[in-house]
């Protein structure tokens, strides 16, 4: 039987991008793509549910120019990324028809993966499946590997938060709570700054933008200096925070969305610090750390079920509305973990 | 029997210094002391033999804002720093006239201290007993802790040091020979590039005032890029090195001598190498990892004896030349550890 053709929105990525980027950056087209996967092939068909915007994006649009953790996309092709998916179809052994999966896939409505070594299966269906683009899936391990493995986290110490209302930001300072950590976490607007407090337990949080001095605005929440700092802003919080270290003071380096954008980046003035509070800075990232998913998934999906964890999610309707998704990440437009719902159908 | 009257030498710190330190910033004075200890104490008297240049002394020479892991030295006292000394009376049941010590002593011919626990006694005299201000004091125990214990080297891998004939470099460079490592060291002067390569063994070396561009040296010498980095100067060259680490590389913040005088520090503005080549960095001081003094001796005693590490030292001879001396740390004069001859009895 011949395959049918399926009609098939996709979002384009149009060239590389300087400084921030823009809707007219991406160009939404139609296209078409068979129903079934070509035969004899080990290619999976996808139908694309939920599409995650993270800021690491940003990286795959700039020019390859320095050596990165990720390619570079493609100018004319489709945006690829994190996402939430059924199989159609499946010439692999691995994956059948019905098949709830999460993984690397493109950012269009059916994407014909034609090496689906990089998707997970979904496990646990009790719980939204868009959590699979979060909290369950790649921002999540961020969250629990850059807390529990790069910041050794002790009972009672104290806990920064940077970008804190975001897809990672707001699953540190839970995880911090759970450890009996003392926690402040900051973000940009009173809204996010209010979930902070009431939603996700945060002892204390600021927003930065109305904060003249950040370095003042840290010794009031921290008198007594910052044990643990988890980054994802860099720039001027990073140099403030250099200063409110406490000695063997511990910086997980997440992202530094801040800097992302700028075409001349912000200075870090006070390295001295690392050496006076002989402070250990470390970069990380999840695909490094993606043999602790299992282990990882057990503790988080138990902490969902018992209502120990919450998760805010920002969710827009429609692939159209992708770009903009991606776009708003830059200017801290979301509200929790930015989604876009492609498809409802489960 | 009343105790004499000795002569005694001092050099005093005038008073709080900022930007470059200047001779004048330490006078000279002749005083007495008794020769005995106040009887019923528990001090001890000694004898200075050699006394120590470190530049960590910079940051006690500033006025003390913030908390550092020293304290700032006191304006119109005598200056306190590492040395070597002979004990020439003793309340303390731990020391006797005619050891050998070494450890914080003060800058002058004798120094009675009244609380001895940061005193050493000297176990090898078949060595010079400079050796304890150096290879086999603080700057050793510190090249030893900061490569063995903050790099975790493995054989083959590519290590980069800066300030690298300095009284931490020099070793750290042998060290890492020692292990199977590709060694490159820079300095300021052909006369120490020359000495890295020749003598110390290095695999190669640059001075980096004849370079115009750093991150074009750093390619050269690594083109796969840089596992380990080993910071003495921190600034410019920092953030060069960054763009030339490898991934999972490793840097060790032992001191950032190229920004102790400066008012206005430079900028780091590389820091996303730290996210996208999980980079870690970390900053250590030597007093942390006391606990490792006897297995490190017992170790750099034998690569001595047996000609697997060789030291250089400038020396100064007399008291008189102690402020001279310190101050050419800060540009770089001294070739080799900097130290101060006070007396040649042992």
């Amino acid at each position: 039987m011949a395959a049918e053709e399926l009609s098939n929105k996709r979002v384009i990525f149009k060239d590389y991008v300087t400084g921030y980027p823009k809707e007219e950056d991406m160009i939404l087209t139609s296209a078409t793509v068979p129903s079934k996967v070509p035969q004899g092939s080990t290619a999976v068909l996808l139908k694309n549910l939920y599409l995650s915007c993270d800021p690491y994006m940003r990286g795959r649009m700039s020019k390859p120019i320095n050596r990165s953790y990720t390619d570079a996309f493609t100018p004319g092709s489709v945006i690829i990324g994190y996402g939430v998916s059924k199989v159609v179809d499946s010439g692999h052994p691995d994956f059948s028809p019905g098949d709830l999966v999460w993984g690397m896939t493109g950012w269009e409505e059916y994407s014909l993966v034609t090496t689906p070594k990089g998707l997970t299966k979904i496990k646990y269906t009790d719980v939204p499946l868009s959590y699979y683009t979060g909290i369950l899936g790649m921002p999540g391990l961020t969250a629990y590997v850059g807390f529990h493995e790069i910041c050794s986290p002790k009972k009672g110490e104290t806990v920064y938060v940077s970008a804190a209302s975001g897809a990672v930001g707001q699953l540190v300072g839970q995880f911090a709570k759970l450890m009996g950590c003392y926690v402040v976490g900051s973000a940009g607007t009173k809204e996010k700054v209010d979930l902070l407090k009431s939603k996700f337990g945060f002892d204390d949080a600021f927003n930065y933008k109305e904060e003249e001095d950040l370095d003042a605005a840290l010794k009031r929440c921290f008198p007594d200096g910052i044990d643990i700092y988890f980054e994802n802003v860099g720039g001027k919080m990073l140099d403030a925070v250099l200063l409110n270290m406490r000695v063997h003071g511990r910086i997980a380096v997440c992202g530094l969305i801040s800097q992302y954008n700028l075409t001349q980046r912000e200075g870090i003035y006070n390295m001295t610090s690392i050496v006076t509070k002989r402070i250990k800075m470390q970069g990380f990232i999840e695909p490094d750390h993606k043999h602790l998913y299992p282990q990882f998934l057990e503790a988080v999906i138990q902490y969902i079920r018992d209502g120990k964890v919450v998760y805010v999610e920002d969710i827009a309707e429609g692939i159209e509305k992708a770009p903009s998704a991606l776009i708003g990440l830059f200017t801290g437009r979301n509200v929790g973990k930015q989604v876009v719902l492609v498809a409802r159908d489960r």
